[in-house]
């Protein structure tokens, strides 16, 4: 069962019920699947360098079009090598279209089937944004997996909204394969809001075209985890077994669980990252929030069971006195720490599906887990 | 010629001039002097872990007294097993007496023989520091090398107001030796700002009390090189030669290598460190800073001849494009190439200092430096 292009390919090494052990193979190495890729937003994962990004663990990036097109520029990148040089990471990298950012960062945006212009939110420069344009920056910046613009729309949204974001999301899936001017992968977005006629119809349509590789948008933007599920649940039946499948920017350890059960392959999320610098740990045990007086004279580490560096080197107070001290130590430690959370937590998830045990797994965790977002168990 | 207590000695293992290569020898290692010691002021060389540190080829590392006794204080840093374990340093410590920093941060300052008493810079506290608490606070902070607490004064300063200071950290010096319970280092302060008879009596007075080094505070404080210097002619010849001999918060590179080739072994500054946060670069050609738009696009390491992580693995361009994102790795990669900068000028001073070629050296460096502080030769 693989689809192969020339330079990326995916194979289905082992299922258990809908869930998938999978791998991929792009032109900067191979990644297990189901796979949680750390968000490099402006071409660094926030406080790690790339060779403490391979230690954790990581087999793949993601960086934002929208913030690297803005500064330092797609051309200065491309003049200088492409990204993997650039940050010096030569693992694999997937780009995101910039089409997210534009609409939650960007100001005095416009959109029409065209595309969209906007102005930055640095400098507030104006600038333009084309389903053509997203595909040529992502060539320029050298990604190896790359994601068509789509219109992202806030929650709730009604449904003429809703359909016309998923309509125009369809036009510009086709516009995308057509601008294309290498064999480098490109993955389609299913979008339609939180209506499930409007998400199977995406479904079937994104799936028709050649895309690489499906992904899943618009989904945890503030509803309910149910919600959510009920959408994959309706959408991801009508994705063809084949391709990987990537749901974007989920999500907490029971999101991922829940979604890698579904059968979802790929996910990217800032919270192990963005959490990390405000000082949330994620432990097997639950989050821990380092600040806390309880943690003062705590000679313990985050985790006792976690081997990342920082658990074998330094305590809960050491942790909280730097993080009270507005130390970047903070920020780095505690980074290193909730990624190697989450790059364990996929690989607890391969090795479930594998042993065909991932409901097991979920039951376990489920046992544990009591509404706290941070929770896992092995 | 070795000076040896239990837990303590400094070895002098060649001569060039009046410049000295040795060794001292802590309860947690060796260190190769002259040397150079980064700073860690809040039990954390800023940006850099210890692993980063040990890369880079520190050997022992600086932290501040007056920072750690306010917060998180001693007592919880003696209950999670000393500094070393606190901050994972497992090489040697040494710790300044907090007097530096009770007059140049603190506020509502007073000050006796007694002691000083001040606000915290922090929450504005009330906190009292005296000669024997100084000695005790490090002690508890299961320092390797404790410093004596002595009277900072500005620059500049009246001889008179320069005088006290200097009688009273006379007066200190005695009471901090016999304050100390055990027999870990305890280095004496040689004060009198600017005027030469005062360096001379302090001296004197210092090196004739049994402590395991010598240290001559008061100096960059504002001073030109040329003053500076002076001092350090007129103080020099007076200190034991077989006890080690640090000059405090010394410097640019230029400065320590003039120090370095007058007899000095050790080195503290806080330049590599705070100007690799502001984007200032030391190299061997001058110093570089990253933000200019010359280096937009600039492909080269920030020095090709250096052979830190950061060299090795990154461009300016990129280093610029992290330093205008304010991203936590610019930080990150710039301590790590200044500390190694001025680790590596301090390993070519000692080998200049055993192949007697100091001078050589000096020369060399001179016939490029033109006055930026940043420039070293090999």
């Amino acid at each position: 069962m693989v689809m192969q292009c020339s330079y990326f390919s995916f194979e289905l090494l082992a299922e258990d019920g809908p869930a998938r052990r999978g791998r991929l193979i792009t032109p900067h190495g191979a990644v297990n699947t189901p796979a949680f890729m750390p968000v490099g937003t402006q071409a660094t994962v926030k406080g790690v360098t790339p060779q403490q990004l391979r230690e954790i663990g990581a087999e793949v990036v993601l960086s934002n079009t929208y913030h690297l097109h803005i500064r330092p520029g797609e051309r200065l990148i491309s003049k200088l090598g492409g990204l993997h040089r650039f940050m010096s990471w030569d693992g694999p990298i997937l780009t995101d279209s910039g089409g997210f950012q534009v609409f939650s960062l960007a100001k005095l945006m416009e959109i029409s089937d065209k595309g969209i212009s906007f102005a930055s939110h640095i400098d507030g420069s104006r600038h333009d944004l084309t389903p053509e344009m997203a595909v040529t920056i992502q060539q320029e910046l050298d990604s190896d997996i790359m994601m068509c613009l789509d219109e992202c729309i806030p929650y709730p949204a009604g449904k003429d909204h809703a359909k016309e974001a998923a309509d125009r999301t369809i036009l510009w899936a086709r516009r995308s394969l057509d601008a294309r001017t290498d064999d480098r992968a490109l993955f389609g977005i299913v979008q339609g809001g939180m209506y499930p006629e409007l998400r199977l119809r995406s479904a079937k349509e994104i799936s028709s075209m050649p895309f690489e590789g499906l992904a899943i948008g618009g989904l945890s933007v503030g509803e309910d985890r149910e919600t959510m599920l009920a959408v994959l649940d309706t959408t991801v039946g009508y994705l063809p077994v084949e391709k990987p499948r990537y749901l974007m920017g989920v999500g907490s350890p029971v999101d991922i669980l829940e979604a890698a059960a579904r059968g979802i392959d790929m996910f990217d999320c800032v919270l192990p990252t963005r959490n990390a610098r405000n000082g949330m740990l994620f432990t097997q045990h639950g989050t821990l929030s380092i600040k806390q007086a309880r943690y003062k004279d705590d000679p313990r580490p985050p985790d006792e069971d976690c081997s990342c560096y920082t658990c074998r080197n330094f305590s809960r107070a050491y942790l909280r006195h730097l993080f009270l001290s507005r130390e970047i130590l903070s920020s780095v430690l505690n980074t290193i720490h909730n990624l190697h959370f989450y790059l364990e937590l996929m690989s607890d998830i391969r090795h479930a599906i594998e042993n065909k045990s991932l409901d097991d797994f979920r039951i376990r965790v489920k046992e544990i887990y009591d509404g706290d977002i941070g929770l896992r168990s092995r």
